[in-house]
């Protein structure tokens, strides 16, 4: 792979403007429209030689109409988010004649490894186009078939619109650790995959990595609590999608509202959830005892623990989690400012589901993923996450010596208030 | 060392209101007055331990009772800076009685490898407990006695203000490296050196790095320029402060702006900068031939490239460069335009020199370093470098069951433009 040359690219999309970076959107709705047959056809043969694969995956690997639709939608949404890019985001005169501009503009090139879904390929290459950055993308061997002939269609629909590298599929796994060596064309990686995906990107490049290992979310149920309530949220956060990142694996109970756990526990039971619990809990529900409180069970299953307080609730969320979403229920006026400052995660909820951790829900318009990361982008991640800022100053042939020493000029460091424009 | 100890004091820490930060950088700033004389006695024996080290680097390493005055005035004027927390960044309503909050936090534990400098550890702390962070220090092994020192009076001074382990200091280079290993409880490192100490570390460690590895500056003259300016400005970007990293080291020139910089060499040659030139101007100044245009001297020697055209100049640019700061210097008015778009670095000034790119230059109070990193912070970085925020969702018993399928509940998405407050 050439990624010098991906690197060179970036710099010429960098420039390129909404109106065409929107077109090339445009054609690529379009063609997806136009081909739709095809691509279902194709997508076949992935899923005819991958029969063996777990029914959940087999369900993400499938393209049906509807997906195909929702592709389309997802674009033509794309095209109407404001543009990150080219935005100034402050001004300032640093002395007469002297402007410095924040502006914002892409990354660069970002590399994404993804799941077995091909509609996360057509939905990542519509974000980094909109977003102005060249994209490198490796998904899924299972999906193999649908990802080489969803980026062919992608390639011929943009054709001379953005620059040749602007997308780049990579074939194997050799290639994703050969790109993983190129820190000096690579400038961000953003893994969608399970916590040994993560952790092996992370342990073998020096390139940034957005995104999150894991989602090990809790539920807190206070000693005052609304039980109808915290019933109908744990439900949800636990069972309405028990393998999303944002659902709860774990619910922690203040030792007074053991009778609001009783009642949960037996409608959990009854909707078929695995229960595991601390020592005292396990006895209580003769149910196995926990080995493990940072385990993302990503199915119907749960681990239930007694606190004594608040404080204990939120040291073990801040020691086992992983700093992805936690729902405090509580009706105790004290308790949502304590949890909100203290738990030490990107999205912290108090009396509503985990599960409304999510760029939609959040009204971001589209979604690169979820971060746990604490620097650049964190939590829900929109196109925001794909863009930086240069600095750029204007002068009229200032000099640092003018400004230091005796008689030395000084900064005014004033407002300016205007766009960035030459 | 119990990095884990550390990272829970950090959730403590950033709890902590303005009021108790900037009182404990009041008595940080009360105590340095206070106890100059043996700050200076100590030093001394730094210096003295220290005789064969070249004077540059002796400079840094004397703590004189002017730095003395810089380091206790660089924490007044922090202390009188906005509180980067807290700030609720943005606001939305999701649903009626469902809101959702952006609120400022601190990073965490940030760990933060220095030269010898003493007073960059004072800083370095300041800015930490500004911005609500925990910090890790590991100084250079000539400013041992000093580091020590310093890190006593201001643990001393700070005394139950802060949690015990918002300062630490580390001894050796066996704690470093044990640092490195400590993803889940240090949230960044800063590593503020050369480029092989930023290499070794971001090859051994999970953990984000902040900062530049060097800083390979460029200057390029145009086909049209006003000769006298771009005279003075190479100068100043050259020769007023050559070690920093924000001087050039290579001038560009147009071919037919040789004639600019036969002047402008001539007058390099009488202030002592050592010339480099590729292989025409070698043999046009009688020099030698540059051997890496990757290189930052950091000292009085630059290297010269003539271009055909102003893509050359930014191609040289995108592709030797380090990404930190370069210049045009231009009368030509299509220039500035081209320039500022596709040059790929964090800062890219027209008509004034790279010395500007600095964060008191650029009004930003206090400086944690210049990044040339793509994500989280780039170019010189403020106070706004040390916090990220975390999203808090406020709600009276919404799940996310309600907005999907037939029947559905829909988001309202509208403008809150409320401060969290609970």
């Amino acid at each position: 792979m050439n990624f010098e040359a991906i690197k060179k690219d970036s710099v010429v999309l960098s420039s390129i403007g909404e109106s065409e970076r929107n077109e090339a959107l445009g054609r690529i709705a379009r063609a997806i429209e136009v081909r739709r047959g095809e691509i279902i056809q194709v997508n076949e043969r992935d899923l005819k030689e991958n029969q063996n694969i777990p029914s959940a995956l087999k369900s993400r690997l499938k393209l049906s109409n509807s997906k195909i639709d929702e592709m389309i939608s997802g674009i033509n949404d794309l095209i109407k988010l404001e543009d990150p890019l080219n935005k100034t985001l402050f001004s300032r005169e640093l002395d007469k004649g002297l402007e410095l501009y924040c502006v914002s503009v892409p990354i660069g090139v970002i590399g994404v490894i993804f799941e077995a879904r091909p509609d996360a390929l057509v939905q990542i290459v519509a974000l980094c186009i909109k977003s102005g950055n060249c994209v490198i993308l490796k998904g899924g061997s299972e999906a193999k078939h649908s990802n080489t002939f969803l980026a062919t269609i992608i390639k011929d629909a943009v054709g001379e619109l953005l620059p040749k590298n602007a997308i780049t599929l990579l074939e194997s796994r050799d290639n994703v650790k050969e790109m993983l060596c190129h820190d000096e064309s690579i400038d961000l990686i953003i893994p969608r995959g399970g916590n040994s995906l993560v952790q092996y990107i992370k342990s073998n490049t020096k390139i940034p990595v957005l995104g999150h290992a894991d989602g090990v979310c809790h539920a807190y149920i206070d000693e005052e609590v609304n039980a109808e309530q915290a019933r109908e949220i744990i439900v949800d956060a636990k069972t309405q999608y028990p393998s999303a990142c944002n659902a709860i694996e774990t619910i922690l109970v203040h030792r007074r509202s053991l009778d609001v756990l009783d009642e949960i526990v037996a409608e959990l039971k009854e909707m078929g959830v695995k229960l595991h619990g601390c020592e005292e809990l396990a006895e209580r529900y003769a149910v196995d005892v926990v080995q493990d409180w940072h385990h993302e069970y990503g199915d119907l299953e749960v681990s239930l623990r007694v606190v004594e307080s608040i404080d204990d609730a939120i040291a073990h969320i801040n020691r086992h989690g992983s700093g992805h979403s936690e729902v405090l229920l509580t009706e105790r006026p004290e308790s949502p400012k304590v949890f909100t400052s203290l738990v030490d995660s990107s999205s912290v909820m108090v009396n509503c589901s985990t599960r409304f951790a999510d760029g939609f829900r959040y009204g971001f318009g589209a979604e690169v993923g979820i971060s746990t990361n604490k620097i650049h982008a964190r939590g829900p991640v929109g196109l925001e996450g794909l863009v930086i800022y240069k600095y750029i100053v204007l002068g009229k042939g200032q000099v640092v010596s003018h400004y230091s020493g005796k008689g030395a000029s000084c900064f005014t460091h004033g407002v300016l208030d205007r766009e960035f424009k030459v």
